[in-house]
């Protein structure tokens, strides 16, 4: 584990704890086989990076509520809940080192399940009686099932453009990260200012986040990602590192990557090959740079906030996107 | 068409044009593939009995409100919603008389669309500003996604009790006709008194609906049904008209109905046989009998109501109910 990561996670360790309970007491399923599939990814070990956001958003805006981990919860299991539609969608085998839930329960049920936890996401928006949050959280479930209509939509597509690439990953991440910053501001009372300025933090983090997301699909190693590098490109889905570097492909260059894009069973010795290619054109050093300059407009977001613990680990947390192997 | 779907369908022509036009203008997909496939669905000639019940609802209460068809489309959209992705879990051929939206699309598409519509709903739900329609919308979402697990849990299990039969119908069905009736009333700042009363009137209308649609599986002809009869117990789902004849049955009579119902690809002949055992030991009479007492107490629970155009037509939808032949 990086010092940075050990440092936020010692920080944060009430907060963690405090959405784990409250993980399993609001999921509250009626039907077993629903509480179970539930539980096998939303207790897999995830990193709660979303609940986290939205409770230190509002103890940064200096919000005492002691319902806070409650409510966080519900951007958790809005994560789960399009977590198991799209390993399903993308045919994954694995998720944070576990068989996906649909190779465990069936395609079926995972489909259910997914609805379930979605249902119980908006029972617990309901209870914050916030038109605003609610407004926020319908917003979010729009976008995310669109954006990963049109990443579906995309795939197999060598013409992606960086913008449509963009288009896609503000809705499938970066307007969910965006939301929980804003519900913790929303839930301290925030005025639209500060709300505005969480927006921001969240949203440009989120960029980062999938961003580096994307990076680690060519740049990690099987251990540490959980799955097998290169799934992106198996499903032949375009980003940003492969988008850059095919602008900067000469002819030749571009033959020879496309050529192990069209193949999905590519060997291990064709995938080094096409990222020694990434690195060479670029394709590497400008996702982290972008990465890098969303994580520098979220840091600059705080800046009208005042010092606090909770706004030193937001931008900790900022800082992390960017190193993380996971 | 039987007189009596002929003189409603006359009656509320001008509700229903409305509906299809507010189905149209909330749908407002951004990505195409959504919208396409959405529409799949949507315009394929469903009854709008949802968005009908939760209209009439509200004019019954005496509600001159003209979004009444804008927010009535929410339960169409939610309906739509669940289909998609029952289809899919049932890997079901056709709906409607055309091939599934999964079988036109694929899965993947189906999964997404399914969440994309349901995002909808959710939006218009939050748009009405009413804490109890947002809270009886969640509720639903709940309970139908978890009374289809438990469905799918049941397939295939034999000794399916009638009351597991009631819980899981309730959950999948009649929640959602209570919702719209409950959701009118709401509309219409009726008495809690009287949302009650639409409440049970909804309830009872959606157990004596599942009940006739279990039926119509057993006795109804594939033009008229736009589907294959026979679908329910070929993926091993146990409805009434088979739980009652079971529990009638002598061990002979229901070891020939267990070997039908042991091999999916049973024979015309052998599914008439079946029919004919499910006639004689009273499982169609039984659960037409059923169906036919919620009709009564769904009639019963309007009588607190004003005499109205809207509150025959309520009733008359209640009497079509069990004379429906698809």
């Amino acid at each position: 584990m990086s010092d940075l990561k050990a440092k936020i996670l010692s920080e944060v360790a009430d907060e963690l704890s405090a959405i784990e309970r409250e993980l399993v007491e609001n999921l509250s399923p009626w039907s077993d086989l629903a509480g179970e599939v539930a539980g096998h990814l939303l207790f897999s070990g995830g990193k709660r990076l979303r609940p986290l956001l939205m409770i230190l958003a509002a103890r940064a805006c200096g919000s005492e509520r002691e319902d806070l981990s409650r409510y966080a919860v519900l951007f958790e299991y809005l994560h789960a809940a399009t977590l198991i539609h799209d390993d399903l969608v993308d045919e994954a085998v694995t998720r944070r080192g576990k068989p996906a839930a649909h190779h465990v329960y069936g395609a079926p049920e995972a489909v259910l399940t997914g609805d379930f936890i979605l249902a119980r996401c908006l029972s617990l928006t309901a209870q914050t009686r916030n038109f605003a949050i609610i407004d926020e959280i319908c917003g979010i479930t729009e976008a995310m099932s669109q954006g990963e209509i049109q990443q579906l939509h995309n795939k197999g597509r060598l013409d992606l453009s960086e913008a449509e690439y963009l288009d896609v990953i503000e809705r499938k991440t970066a307007v969910l990260l965006k939301g929980a910053c804003v519900t913790g501001a929303l839930l301290a009372d925030q005025s639209p200012e500060g709300v505005e300025a969480f927006g921001r933090f969240g949203w440009h983090l989120g960029m980062a986040f999938q961003m580096a997301d994307d990076l680690l699909d060519y740049t990690a190693d099987l251990e540490a990602l959980g799955k097998e590098p290169g799934a992106d490109l198996r499903e032949g889905k375009l980003t940003l590192p492969v988008i850059h570097a095919l602008a900067k492909a000469s002819p030749e260059e571009r033959a020879m990557m496309e050529k192990v894009m069209a193949d999905p069973g590519f060997t291990s010795g064709a995938f080094c090959a096409l990222v020694e290619k990434l690195k060479t054109l670029g394709g590497i050093d400008y996702t982290r740079a972008s990465a890098e300059a969303h994580v520098a407009c979220a840091k600059e977001a705080l800046k009208v906030l005042p010092q606090s613990r909770e706004k030193e680990l937001l931008l900790l947390v900022a800082d992390y996107s960017l190193e993380r192997k996971s």
